[in-house]
């Protein structure tokens, strides 16, 4: 994540409790079924990860929703479809578990991700809102 | 559901199952404590809903996002200040249950919407990209 420029300043591991966030959270990812932690790895290195979580939801006649988060690709393996890969995986596997939908965000400066989005079928049909806690 | 111009065509009880899905998909979110449905009443009647999800993840040091869908305000009750009592009230138990930030997609069309979720100090900082399955 600190290979991400937009993430770098939020993440990092030189805090008081170092890496145990990070293993908090993956613990809990890893322990329920509603979220998929997805890795590429290449000679055993992990190059890109990203999140899949399902969203039970009332709209759409009460259908399900896939949404990705945290897709990163190492900054020397990006533009070699890994990320291609990662993202038509989530959208065959939503479709198999019954999704309506797939969706993200994309921050706004992020104009390569999303022409890549627009390629791989996504519509920017939306404005995604934050507010920082 | 219906009284909701873009919701409209993707809603709707008059299927074979009827209601039967909308059903299903409240039982498994209530039975879910990572997902709240949230209703106003006035004087009995339900006349707003939305959906609060809490969305576990890695990024952020481990941080638990809170997410907003299904924001739904009945036509002759709009604009009176109930999306700002239900939006308000969920960033509020956001922060209580040690979230990093609120987030929420709203389509490109509402204009109203973008403006309503701005005042409440979100940031438009995103796109938000779906793909029908």
């Amino acid at each position: 994540m600190t290979d991400d420029l937009l993430g770098a300043a939020r993440d990092g591991t030189d805090g008081a409790d170092g890496v145990q966030p990070y293993v908090r959270a993956f613990e809990a990812l890893d322990a329920d079924p509603a979220h998929l932690l997805l890795v590429a790895e290449i000679g055993g290195e992990v190059v890109a990860t990203m999140q899949l979580s399902f969203i039970p939801g009332l709209a759409r006649r009460g259908a399900l929703r896939g949404q990705v988060e945290g897709v990163r690709v190492r900054a020397d393996r990006r533009s070699s479809g890994l990320g291609r890969a990662l993202i038509t995986w989530s959208r065959d596997e939503a479709e198999r578990r019954g999704c309506a939908l797939i969706q993200l965000t994309s921050d706004k400066q992020r104009l390569e991700a999303h022409r890549f989005y627009a390629d791989l079928g996504f519509t920017a049909s939306h404005v995604g809102f934050k507010l920082e806690l």
